[in-house]
């Protein structure tokens, strides 16, 4: 039986083939066609899972932002700017015969990570994704639990300092405006206008558009100075949205993924003592890449149909 | 049967004693000895619950701040200034026989909304108790939730402002910081010493000691610009922290406790309005007082002995 797991991005489109015994034994990705139609995107997305493999028995796509997993609407998802968009349907166009599921990517990532990684046995879990923005998923009395009313979970959007940078959902100082991939960008781009001098500009060659969160990341680690206040800045700035989870969840573990995760313990080490210092509850809290890496979008989402299942019964 | 159930807070201690069909049969109220030690309030107590009735089947307390509920000790509790004390052995000195339970204040008020209020049938609800400080309890998946690692909740002490005013928990910009009714509080002090010609000032005749959270609000009802400017400042403050909330736990309840709430929908309708506007999902969040108002604290101590049952269970 071979499973398509789709994890879109505000940057990329990531899709595994997945084996019974949950291993991608394929895989591709493309940058993100931004400023396209959904329809266009939809179609790209089809073509790039037939590709991959000629027999397909389910896919399930994982897309940041509100969806409406029983309609398979996506309600909101500003990276990718779709707005109640129909995917479903219209990637039904193109699979009329196999099951199509449809779920906000953070949330199928902590169905990975329950089901095979980080979260396995746990009751209370907190999966941050950092990339382009920032995507949550909760794990609740051993559950993925998707909001009390259903809309969903968007850890990326409470509020850390109302007097912060606007965010794309038109507040100030969410989560995501000041712990996403995005922030590191910016903050690498001011760099290269206000410090001539710093290593970011040297290897941009003055160029903003080379900026990107890993550039900024390997000159903090070659200890740039530039670079490395922007990542004390950031480290400060998401210490403070976990200790805030911290003193609502208490979580027995707390996983990063995304393409911020990958600094490892660079991040995290640093990270683990400012949550500690921040926390209400002074205790030295699990905080871990997350184990099935960036394959948790793809893995998650390829497992959607198990987790309907589970939700239904 | 006569339970006793214990509500104790930054400014009073109050009890009361529960029949049967969780009806309040006789209750009284002191001012919270402040700065005296633990055993002296243990005795006050004491005396209190042997005024009230002669004839005590269990006692319970509530107690603001960081509880281990299972080896009867307060941990931490800033508003009381208590720190690591046997409270619940205490207690014991006074009533060997008697089952003795000491829990967090905000746990026992939900618990008690839980059963008998606000959040009776709700799967995932959060009630926010807005005294001296703000205590938080949460109803997940239908059960009281003590923390996934059993450190409790603390709503007060998410993080709203990271440049805000200092918490008492040491960190900056907490929910408790910003919209606990000592904020009001002193924001009305501020006013009296800023606006000589302001009601607030008039009221208290130019007396900061006479400044409470009621007058406030009640000088912002007579439309007293002063008052108005500092409840609207207040509300502000609130919805975000309910906006945050929504985003992350998406609840079909957000209910108000603790003096502050007495407000009713002078508070209320515009506080609703505003978490509608800062919520990231476009949802209209049901945002009650309390059913059981200020009793919830009183009725949920005195049920805590069903709490460790259900829990135990």
């Amino acid at each position: 039986m071979t499973r398509i797991g789709f994890d879109v991005g505000g940057t990329k489109i990531a899709v595994g083939a997945i084996s019974e015994d949950y291993q991608i034994i394929a895989r591709r990705q493309i940058p993100f066609p931004t400023g396209r139609p959904y329809k266009e995107v939809a179609r790209v997305m089809a073509d790039l899972a037939k590709e991959l493999t000629d027999r397909i028995d389910s896919i399930g796509i994982g897309m940041p932002g509100e969806i409406d997993n029983k309609k398979g609407l996506v309600i909101r998802a500003h990276n990718v700017q779709f707005y109640e968009v129909p995917f479903k349907d219209e990637m039904k166009n193109y699979f009329p015969d196999i099951p199509i599921h449809i779920e906000n990517d953070a949330n199928a990532a902590a169905f990975a990570e329950l089901k095979l990684g980080s979260f396995k046995n746990c009751k209370t879990a907190v999966l941050l994704t950092i990339g382009t923005g920032i995507g949550g998923g909760l794990i609740l009395d051993g559950k993925l639990f998707n909001g009390g009313m259903n809309h969903g979970v968007e850890i990326g959007h409470m509020r850390l300092d109302s007097r912060g940078p606007l965010c794309s959902c038109g507040n100030r100082g969410c989560v995501e405006a000041l712990c996403s991939g995005s922030w590191i960008i910016r903050e690498g781009k001011k760099a290269v206008i206000e410090y001539p001098k710093s290593m970011i500009y040297t290897r941009t060659q003055g160029n903003i558009d080379r900026v990107d969160a890993k550039l900024v990341i390997d000159c903090a680690k070659e200890e740039d100075p530039v670079a490395v206040d922007i990542f004390n800045r950031y480290i400060d700035n998401l210490s403070s949205a976990i200790a805030s989870i911290t003193a609502l969840l208490d979580p027995e573990v707390i996983a990063l993924g995304g393409g911020v995760s990958r600094a490892g313990e660079f991040l995290l080490e640093p990270l683990r003592e400012l949550v500690r210092q921040k926390s209400f509850f002074k205790y030295p809290y699990k905080i871990v890449a997350a184990e099935l890496g960036n394959d948790a979008g793809i893995i998650g989402s390829a497992l959607l149909g198990e987790f309907k299942k589970e939700a239904d019964e």
